[in-house]
Order: C-alpha cells, then sequence, then structure tokens
C-alpha cells in the first residue's frame, strides 16, 4: 500500500485509525461526546437534511415541519449538534440558517472508514 | 465525479449518505442505536484495542489490564459492544477471543465518510 502517499479524503481511506492503534483516553473521551451528540435518531434526521439541502444549508424552518416535535425540541436538538461542532448557524433576518461543519463529520468519518486489510 | 464507477471501499468515499439525503426515520433508529453502543470512551478503547491487536483479535485477559475498571465493567462494556454487532467474541479454552465485525464499523464510516463536494 501507498496510502501515506495518498492525500485529502483519499488519505482516511486506508486505515481506520479505531483498528490501527489503541485510543488513547484524551481521544477517546473527545469522540465519546461528538458520537453522543450524533447517537440520536432526530439529531441524526436533522444532520442529515441539514447537509442534503440544497445548497448545503437549511433554514430552521425547513427542519421543523419534518418532525412531530414542538420548535422548542428542535432547537434542544439543533443547539446539542452545535455545541458538538457538527453544525454552524447564522440568523439572517427571521431565521437561523444551518450548515453541516465537514471537518467535524469527516473526524467521525475518519475513525470509522474501511478497513483496508479487512480479512 | 465517476463515483459510481468505483468499486469497494473507495465507493464509500464520494458522498458521505448523512449530507446527500435525508435519513429516514427508520435508518435514524437503528443508526443512533449503533452511535450509542460506541458513544462511550471505555467502549471506543475497547473497539480500538481489540482492532489494533496482533492478529486483529484480542483475548478478554489483554483487555482488562489497560483499564482501571473491574472484570463485570469491562464485560458489560463488551456485551454492549457485541449485542451492537460490532464485535464477536469466541470462547476457546478458558479465554473469550474478539474481533472486529468490519460490516459494521464500515456501516458507520460511510455515514460519516468524507464529503467530495464540500465547498
Amino acid at each position: 500500500m501507498t496510502a501515506a502517499t495518498l492525500e485529502g479524503s483519499q488519505a482516511t481511506v486506508c486505515c481506520a485509525p479505531i483498528a490501527r492503534e489503541p485510543l488513547g483516553e484524551g481521544d477517546a473521551a473527545e469522540l465519546a461526546v461528538l458520537l453522543k451528540a450524533v447517537a440520536d435518531p432526530v439529531r441524526l434526521r436533522l444532520l442529515s437534511m441539514i447537509g442534503s439541502h440544497a445548497g448545503g444549508e437549511a433554514c430552521v424552518c425547513d427542519l421543523t415541519d419534518a418532525f412531530d416535535l414542538t420548535a422548542p425540541t428542535i432547537s434542544h436538538h439543533l443547539k446539542v449538534l452545535r455545541t458538538a461542532g457538527l453544525i454552524s448557524g447564522e440568523r439572517r433576518g427571521t431565521w437561523v440558517y444551518y450548515r453541516i461543519i465537514p471537518e467535524t463529520v469527516a473526524r467521525l468519518g475518519a475513525l470509522f472508514a474501511p478497513l483496508a486489510h479487512t480479512p
């Protein structure tokens, strides 16, 4: 394998860090916080709705209609995602517009990336 | 992009499903269960210790020494990982030997795979 010579996103494909070397306590604690933020069906759906929305940006007004939940509940879930650094929000006029923060999502992707040497 | 023509692990690189289309309720519920199983520092460390162990297999006797936790606590965490389908265990003689189940880890990897069209 010449994985070490690959650049950019391809470099994360080679070896899932989760199976390459034991995670340190600090990394494990940090990643667990991030994983807890996404380990919820509503937050996973919100994240995918934001990421797949036209222009990669979704107004909070686009999100609430899809759920049988109150606006404060949706706001709470958005806040958890935002606090974890998974999304950013920007107020423009009446509404807040959300975007995925690709670096944080990529960190999770790299952790569980496909193993190159799977038997 | 010719991502559709790529095969194997490369095919998961193109578009993070999380940002490609809104997740359905069923998928989100299933993935949240899987994510909850890994959203714990001890379980993340156990998973990485098992995956990175020589031969991709670790004896429970190799795992307990690394933690300042009782054997029943480690057993509980291993059971959560096993129930979620992230590891398999096989008893041979005195000990149980654990392996990562790559398909389940790859499912998480694919969900958060790097985005090809990140602005």
